[in-house]
């Protein structure tokens, strides 16, 4: 089942919110509903915010015959997240058509979702050859941080869809997943899509992590990216930063497993990075319960950023770059997109 | 208000599980209550479990006439939390006196009370002193994990005693307290504490700390121990290597503070201590409700062990260990138990 799709003329989402005690899909036919599902975080993701904005675009231009009208929706969608860069990627490269009709908007919205299936799996592959040679074995336990699998994107997912292709070819012998505080994405999501392949996992708080690899417990760590500077500097999820430092004492590889288009040429270092703070809410509370003392403050960066120096590589759809060994993005030649063998 | 006391013939108690949203103060006049709040953690931290223990005694000495029956009751308060090494210790701090009559076990065990006291107000005197020092600075900001606090103690507490130590002393400028997955002692005591002492504080989630002290936001991090080895490899929460870890990338001071009577010099090093797990619903769930999906595995250690390389320096009542400039526990001499100027 995918994340996002298109179905007999709409767009059919899961709604993560409901996850992972409900599985619904749902059925979005309106602009207005879509906008209220993103910012709602029904659907979440770098890569499938990407193909929730040109699918938007799609539903729109079935519905508004006047290309102006459509741009100008356009617009309201590409700020239900107004830091989500993939989202704004995906409404342009869908209304980059629009002058040639709906038809041609949806088959560039197609375009841009199968593009992120193939992504995928070229990744996957990538990323379980490179995990199996560098750690020299076979058979790997690996640990990994929110989620970064097909809910994140149209299906496989990134880092998750390196887990998932070790485990298609018989090489995983164990996950250790991060719960991932605040949100849970570890917990919630991460745990569901892994029991629903049925991987063997485990799911740990996330300051276990660390002090797990200290001990061996794990023989890689493969983390997404929100953002990656030009010196490989990697912008992630709270936590990566103390994996990767971890994993670095304890010599256990790192690796940042995301698309090209998340590799961010005009960011020279992880410092010019800007992190977002959420508020102590999250943290407070839970579903509601507070868990805290009232009136109190927090400091909730959403993300972390982890130095280059502490990354064995990173993983894309079409390269590996060894960091370790002195590689920088800026010289490695992009490689062949690859396929699954069927 | 004591954490514990002895007053007017009973025992009163902080109960910890209404915390942070009710402070309800027990009075706990028989031996199966006791037995029972310490069962279910309404008094928990090793140094209270002591004098829970030393007072428990004292309770029984003052309604049973015959030694062997008091000796015979306390067995099973022992054995309220088998684990719990200080608990053994107060119930045999008491018990030694059993046969001079119950005025003598009470004057015993308040004695046991009293130590604790005063133990803690010694922490806090050489702890902020050496932050000071080590640091160099007048005005710091700290960073601890899980509570170590009045609530763990009598009063003032061991880490949480020395912050609470900077803040009288007017040297303390924010503590980052870390919420301290998965049972939120951070979150739930540490927090309420900070807020009663009118400290300035933040609170974070635990994969934030080790980020936020690479970033500079701390000169300083504090946490107490569960057991000290005879190398100095420290067990304590989990989450506080990951802390040490950093503290030591980022070159900020890393301190354990605890009494004498947490170091084990029986046990060689931090290899030779065993991990209890915990089980899986503790991460799965919370208040209850199910953030997980059902039917899963967990890794869930309660604590680690952080390597004495990772460690600046041990406190104790009684001297400070700094590890960093190869001072040893064996070879490091008692000094003496600082009184507060009054």
């Amino acid at each position: 089942m995918r994340t996002i799709d298109w179905q007999d003329g709409v767009i059919k989402l899961i709604d993560q919110t409901l996850l992972p005690h409900e599985l619904v899909l749902r059925e979005v036919a309106d602009i207005e509903t879509l906008i209220a599902d993103i910012k709602r975080l029904a659907v979440r993701g770098a890569p499938a915010l990407g193909v929730a904005g040109a699918l938007g675009v799609a539903l729109l231009a079935q519905k508004l015959a006047d290309p102006a009208a459509v741009r100008r929706e356009a617009q309201r969608l590409r700020e239900a997240r107004p830091t989500a860069v993939n989202l704004s990627w995906g409404v342009d490269q869908a209304l980059a058509v629009i002058d040639d009709g709906a038809d041609a908007v949806l088959a560039k919205a197609l375009e841009v979702r199968d593009a992120d299936i193939r992504a995928c799996v070229s990744m996957g592959l990538y990323g379980a050859e490179t995990v199996r040679s560098i750690t020299g074995k076979e058979q790997v336990r690996m640990m990994t941080i929110c989620n970064t699998g097909g809910l994140a994107t149209v299906e496989r997912g990134t880092a998750l869809g390196v887990i998932q292709t070790l485990l298609e070819q018989g090489s995983l012998t164990q996950t250790l997943a991060c719960e991932t505080r605040p949100l849970l994405q570890g917990a919630r999501l991460t745990a569901w899509e892994l029991k629903n392949m049925g991987a063997p996992f485990k799911l740990i708080v996330d300051s276990a992590g660390p002090f797990l690899l200290s001990r061996g417990a794990a023989d890689a760590v493969v983390i997404g990216a929100d953002r990656i500077a030009a010196n490989g500097d990697t912008a992630n999820k709270i936590g990566s930063f103390s994996l990767a430092l971890a994993a670095k004492y304890a010599g256990v590889p790192f690796f940042v497993v995301a698309p090209e288009s998340t590799i961010d040429m005009q960011t020279t270092t992880g410092k010019d990075i800007e992190i977002e703070d959420r508020g102590v809410t999250e943290i407070a509370e839970l579903n509601g319960v507070r868990t805290a003392p009232a009136d109190i403050e927090g400091l909730n960066p959403a993300f972390d950023v982890t130095p280059h120096s502490l990354i064995t590589g990173i993983i894309t759809e079409r390269r590996v770059i060894h960091l370790d060994r002195g590689q920088t993005l800026a010289e490695t030649p992009l490689g062949e997109l690859r396929v699954a063998a069927q």
